[in-house]
């Protein structure tokens, strides 16, 4: 008997993957969660039918929504994490020695408790003693905070359910409050294959709030089309002025200090959604 | 009622993609042709049940495997296609001005029949005058040149069937003495998630031969993993050197000057793969 996991990433288009059992189901009270044990990708961590993270190609999203954010800033201390529950962002977060504290704001308790139990790699630094995880929801956290970190990290499920408030333009204008004089966020935006205007709004958004807004990209199989899409909003320090040689060196399988400043060279199509075009 | 195509990209691993209807097929000589109007992608070209290219995606492949080589050599007049019976790498070919003659070596006349029909705006350019197309086999046509082409691309089906030979280093010898004195080639090497042993070991045989040798990635969303790779090898220009703001103006979707560059910049497990370790 062959088993298949198949998710239809748009209408029209999905990936399949063979699986030798499910792990767990649990219907959390905001999503449905299924740890699936996969032939291709090992584990892999699905939230209401989409794949969220893969023991095999997890570390492209987590250290390239992590390290480029991070080695802008200069001395980031307090970071934080609104989503995320996996871990794999903390994880990379840490490698940082400048940082005191990385806050987790995690709306959903049961995916860091799956994380925990089948994700070992990956969620195995959130009881470190610099870390804080809240369970509590990500756009109330922000509303409440001010002037308060360094770095932001939105690692947010698709816009879909919980987390359509983490891509409107209110959230971002909180973001911007909550973050120090001259702090600057990172938010996950999808794929440019398949959601042009989402990215095409998110960007605009964020050029109208932040001086200083980039879009880089990153290859994440298991993603919808295999193109990933971040946007970074900075108060002051620009990723592309970052001085290569400078950059600290971090133990890493994707991320290099080349490839901070060449994810930013966007093919013509994807710059393009950067543009103002209206 | 619903029709969907799938394809097992590994033995664990595919895509599936929702599907129109069937609006072709034939069993060449060569191998198993499909075309297939796909609701995601437009039509879909399907050889042995590989998708070789779309209407959708079908630019990032083909300007990734021309314009990188055609802008590396100052003066690139005669340019050989070992494959690409789609004409798309030909039409890309065409953009640049300095090209006298573009030759097309497709084995499979039956490729180049169906591509002319189903896509026009791919094979259009076969019928220019400055391209010759035959219908012969690669391998021989290389082994029987010699100091005869500036620039060679080949744009190869997958390492299996009648292109298994076109990934062996007797080949790359024969393209070596086929390239004038300052000709350099690039070859599509399939993607660094899925096919490892096969770009390492093709890298090193090309870095045996070629004085100096490049890998390169673009991201392919209908071609395993996403994520694609191009080995290029040269006799004198290397591709890291061109002043970017010299680089010709070139009409595309995916290929800019900056990205030229910013392609070679590779995710640390791909570079891994450029290195002799053993």
């Amino acid at each position: 008997m062959e088993l298949w996991y198949t998710e239809k990433q748009t209408a029209n288009h999905g990936i399949t993957t063979k699986i030798n059992r499910t792990l767990h189901t649990e219907q959390t009270p905001y999503q449905r969660l299924d740890v699936i044990e996969t032939k291709q990708f090992g584990n892999m961590l699905v939230l209401d039918g989409m794949v969220m993270t893969t023991d095999v190609d997890e570390f492209v999203y987590h250290e390239m929504i992590v390290h480029v954010a991070m080695n802008t800033h200069p001395n980031p201390r307090h970071v934080l994490v609104v989503g995320g529950g996996d871990g794999g962002a903390i994880r990379e977060i840490l490698k940082h020695p400048s940082v005191e504290k990385a806050t987790l704001v995690e709306i959903d308790g049961a995916v860091i408790a799956a994380s925990k139990r089948f994700f070992p790699a990956i969620a195995g630094k959130l009881d470190d003693p610099r870390v804080e995880v809240r369970i509590e929801d990500g756009i109330q956290h922000i509303a409440e905070s001010r002037n308060r970190y360094d770095v932001i990290l939105v690692d947010s499920t698709e816009p879909v359910g919980p987390a359509v408030g983490l891509f409107e333009k209110g959230f971002y204008q909180g973001i911007f409050e909550a973050l120090r004089e001259d702090g600057l966020f990172v938010a996950q935006t999808e794929s440019p294959w398949f959601n042009a205007d989402l990215i095409r709004r998110v960007f605009r958004d964020v050029k109208s709030l932040f001086p200083i807004t980039r879009l880089y990209l990153a290859s994440i199989p298991t993603y919808p089309s295999g193109l990933w899409s971040f946007t970074l909003g900075s108060k002051r320090y620009d990723p592309l002025e970052v001085d290569e040689a400078k950059i600290r060196a971090v133990d890493t399988k994707y991320y290099t200090p080349a490839l901070h400043r060449a994810a930013f060279s966007l093919p013509k199509f994807v710059a393009d959604l950067t543009q103002d075009g209206e």
